[in-house]
């Protein structure tokens, strides 16, 4: 199996490579988890997959039965067994792994994303991955936000406290569709959190160098994502081009309009329509429509305001052209604050280390992660949680086809956990 | 094999509903021309396929490897054999078929084009290919120009000529990629009209009714098609996107753009960008795009004017938002007058059919066919062409999703071009 | 006076340089109707004015008080008198005259247009108004469409026709706002052409050189000309732009869409966009856009559909921005035909005379002309009308600043008139 | 004279009331400063005016011979006399006043700003102004940022100080066209801070209420105000569309493009298009379009790449139409901090009056000023400078038809200039 001999017997940095060279998008991680699943069992870890790990109920835009069929058959042809894939199958990606340290203790949980993005992924000699020969498989997809690195540090950690020793219970919440935004809700709906006391969502690169640790961040984007489906009446261009009805042309006025709207001085803001298709052929004219985008701010009420103007856009631009339009929601974040507890004790396990040259306590994030739904569940239960984030001198911006990480900080990302994890509470400085 | 016997023992009507079923578009009619050339060969035609029957060396954005690929598979379960299949590959669509009728006289050509649209046929049980089990087998494309139809005339012809008995010689020019104006001029590459005196082009449908003919066709329109692709810079959406040069963006703006060309008094124009795809996610500034379109006119010099600027409005936009643009052209036709000597062959030949209830002169055609290459070069070396319309009673337009036409119209279709062609010219009344 | 000695003393050309010197836009030719109405009363006409000649009631977008205050002072300061000011004051600004020939026949009508376009006229000196002394003498008004020459005709044939000895009667319609499209319909509600049998309405130019009649004319263009507002809210750009409703944006956005409004192959169209008035300073949101266009089409219908249409993207617009619209009409012309009768009476006039070299029966006018309304007023009262054409050798474009007409035509254009008015029915070959 | 009694016996909120009702926009404020100079005199400051107070070489976009003429006619009409209005002339509405203290101290510099802005008020009850009797008295101007209430205190300040007895000098700087970011750069081109150890710039309301008083401000925008103008071609919308090159599609296109451009990761943005004029009449392509824009960062490079951007889209979108364009810049603001003596200063002053409630070091402005310029000067010179914001409890936001200010303000702010300017520094707590 993939998982078996070669990921028992890589370290992190093989770990992190040997999924690198794998990448696989969101609710399409099938060859990732059942790697990760394995892995965990042979180490002793209580696994949950499929439906009890993850709640796809009331998902939007799952990957339709051909794309996961093929999705099936590359995780086949990467080294996939059929049993795992079985256990993971209609997108049920999601990996639950838990231990008990065998003293008393809160239950911490890790939030460990593990998809990755559709794009081509650079060739340039000058990129490590590229060079190195771990480059992704797939011309179509490439980890380009570190979540292979994710996943190395969540194997190496649960490597380190297998044999327990630690206090209270380690969860490890290895979350799908990170990306887009559709994964922590879902596993929220399995009860990813229940019972937590403390959460670590832990993040590699965003701007810091390796050495520096942020043990808290703010300034998430909260986000809503959009799918906009336009359908109007299909026509011959010639013939009788006034009995069309121009899904692309209203596509395309409702991607400037969308653009156009306002910057708000209560927050900072995004737009982005970052996918569009329509139409078939230069003489027909289009009858259909598709859109994808995302609107961010600083402020959650902010962004329910931008998802309304954007609904107004999208819905006139179909007006205008007498076409029909659909919208609907395909993702989100929101914003979260991070708890000066969990702060400290990372921060405390930071600055324990050598290798840590600077501790930051509140590094401005600037992007979203649906992370905060998790870390706003357990703040409702009255637990704990803070997003982490470990150095890792990015020479290029993450989602950007020559993004890599320095990998020593694997090693450092492992270190802060296992430290926060085994120093019980009242010992944090 | 796929043509082998069911194409045989099929009438016009059985062949037609064959090839309706059996759509293929541009450059990958490959079930078709083995079904064609097969038939032409058990008749008794010198047959030429391949490199013998088409050029491909000057055309642009032919298929890649991938989709002649599926597009063999495709023909291999619809039947075709592996021998036909390599007669036809790398998108060697076209066949030639030539017969003397031992009698002197001109050498006569007819043009029957091949080729299917890009576009979902109706499941509609008013509509006819629905409703009798005929209807597309390839959700993807549809005979929605009657070109099944035209195919169905030129066997029924072939099979009626293929014992002689007529003046001179009659040549079959079978030419996919009607549709985006590609396969004309590269036949005319290979020699198709080479010693032509004479080119029939048949359509059926065009607006008329059963019963009416068109023995001539006026107000084509010249056609530019272009291909434009945008290359920008991929950029996490929240984390940098000034970083990003958004090629959809830019895209989107040249649509627009594009669509607000003048209209000129000088000649009708039509103006259509009927495909669009770019970008990859919605969070990601899309680094990609590229656009379809047409430019029609019915007088050339404004087509050319019209491609002049559009191509301005292409560069404008990539600079507007510092995107690269690159745009070809994929296809094209020109104008292309009737010659009165032919109109009248044809039109003698339908008023002699009892079926023929009214014959036209000069049809207002107000669309675009790259049969005009074919029309021009057969008056360079001195012949005659025309442009000959057949009525189908098509119940929907061209290029939708319900077109059909009344099958009644074969038999006259073949009648009118068999009388025509066993008609000396000087008994032409 | 201003009409007084200067017009009463100068000849056709003379009187066209007059008042191509004076142009007044829609609504407000006071000086140009005040001298046209003296001159006309000299000659011994029954003259009408004011409320008896124009019925305002239901005219869109007339000049407002401070623009009227301002035609006055103009008026005033290039010598009309107070008087005849009066008499025209509120936007009156036609003029109907009329006289009995002395003998049996029938009631005819000739309708001359008088107003000017807001636009700057060429200072060239290879623009003979320019050189030759009589340009303009308001930057912002110019006679760029040949109604200068219109009037001089009218008041030749005027002359001509003052000592009677013609058959019926003549009324001389002097339309003010036929740019624009509001003035023939207004006379009409003031029962311009009562009784009338026939109507000549006449144009200079269009295309045709000096020597060529066209009898008849065909190919009008419907036309609507539309007046969208929109009012949104204002704001600090910078401290709270999301508070704006941006009236400017929104009323960018429907230029677009408006220009992009389909071709149709049902009929040739027209769209335009021909001005835009919005916000005041770049550091505060628009709260206001006006956006005056026209729409035309050579089918009532199509000029209708296109109306809906364009309406349709208008309020999408502002929907798309939460910035209220409103649109009204401010003008249109209809389609007409001529009739062969008095097709007929205006050619043989024309081949009766020496200067003119050709006559055409049906001269394409790719334009539209509110002309259109009376003469449709007039056949459904049984009467005909035609609507001709005076080749004018222009050098430059109707609606250019560099228009102009060889004077030439002006004694061709009361020739041709005159004979037809003088030349009983039954006579005409 | 306009100045001479009313303004001698009017105490603050008096001259409040009478400059609201004479409100005068960028470089015509001519009765102001005639008014402002008269009683500065009066109270016996060296007062210096035209040529000596404001050097107009570089400055963009002055207006023109006509709107001066204009404004002169409305100054005279409010009462302003000739020879005041003589030294004004010509755009040079500033007026520097001096006065010694009498003991030995820094020179201090007042800035302020002295312009209206092109907005109609509000005529609502509700809106103190138009229930008071003391709203604009033109309809096209308003005092919407509260300079009026500037001028008010800088008069009201300049009387306390009359009779001397503070350390140092006193320069009161009335600046004009605050608005659009012209006035302070062509001060300072007349020696405006020459000499100045201390600057303190005034602004009423920015969000603040009344008692609540910011010593310094951050989160100044940087600020490009461009003027774009289109110069296309003009034709008949009818009869030859081709001919015309649409500036005013050009400009719309613009617009959109304009709107478009991305948010900065590094800088908080704006982008304002405020005006737009193109075309005249809907039946001529439009020639002529000319766009007022303003772009703001709150980093001085991310706004130059803003403008450089902006210039692509205006270039962009004229190629794209054959449109020729010219862009200027017509304005500027840069950003600056405050210095924390002067800040110190300021808040020392606040603290002691019973009427401040709270005292802010660091308000964030959200907005740019042309001070900014000012106050960089006198930091190069090494002189200190503070932007003071004194709180106005304004019902609606600045530039807004609706904007109003809690007249107990004027006295605070009096109180704190005039404290501040009589504490000497070293007695600053």
């Amino acid at each position: 199996m993939n998982g078996g001999i070669s990921v028992a017997e890589r370290d992190a940095v093989g770990l992190r490579r040997l999924f690198h060279a794998h990448p696989e998008t969101a609710f399409t991680e099938l060859w990732t988890s059942v790697a990760i699943a394995a892995e965990l069992r042979r180490l002793g870890y209580r696994v949950r997959t499929g439906a009890d790990a993850i709640d796809l109920s009331d998902v939007p835009a799952l990957p339709g039965p051909r794309e996961l069929a093929r999705a099936a058959d590359r995780a086949r042809a990467w080294g996939a067994d059929d049993d795992g894939l079985r256990a993971v199958r209609d997108g049920h990606t999601a990996v639950v792994a838990e231990l008990d340290g065998g003293a008393p203790g809160p239950v911490t949980a890790v939030r460990i994303d593990i998809d990755a993005l559709p794009l081509a992924e650079s060739a340039d000699p000058g990129h490590a991955p590229a060079r190195e020969g771990f480059a992704s498989r797939d011309p179509e997809a490439m980890h380009a936000c570190g979540h292979d690195g994710h996943i190395a540090v969540g194997l190496e950690l649960a490597r380190r406290l297998a044999k327990g020793g630690f206090p209270g219970r380690i969860r490890l919440l290895f979350q799908p569709a990170e990306e887009g935004g559709r994964g922590a809700r879902a596993m929220l709906g399995a009860g990813a959190v229940a019972a937590v006391d403390r959460l670590y969502a832990l993040h590699l690169g965003v701007g810091l160098p390796v050495g520096e640790v942020a043990a808290g961040t703010c300034g998430f984007f909260a986000n809503a994502k959009l799918r906009a489906v336009f359908t109007g009446r299909q026509a011959h261009a010639a013939h009788a081009p006034e009995e069309g009805r121009n899904a692309l042309l209203a596509a395309a006025q409702a991607v400037l309009g969308l653009h156009a709207l306002p910057r708000f001085a209560a927050a900072d803001t995004r737009v982005n329509v970052g996918m569009l298709r329509a139409g078939t052929a230069p003489n027909i004219v289009a009858a259909d429509a598709e859109l994808r985008l995302e609107l961010r701010a600083t402020a959650g009420h902010v962004c329910d305001e931008l998802e309304r103007r954007a609904r107004a856009v999208l819905d006139a631009a179909g007006a205008a052209h007498e076409v029909g339009v659909r919208t609907e929601r395909i993702g989100a974040a929101t914003t979260a604050d991070c708890d000066p507890a969990a702060v400290r004790a990372i921060a405390a396990a930071a600055r324990a280390l050598p290798a840590v040259t600077r501790v930051h306590h509140a590094h401005r994030f600037g992007a979203s992660d649906d992370a905060t739904f998790l870390m706003r569940a357990v703040q409702e239960q009255g637990g704990q949680a803070t997003y982490l984030v470990v150095g890792a001198s990015s020479p290029a911006p993450h989602h950007s086809p020559a993004f890599d990480i320095d990998e020593a900080c694997l090693g450092i990302a492992a270190d802060v956990l296992e430290r926060a994890i085994r120093t019980p509470e009242k010992e944090v400085p």
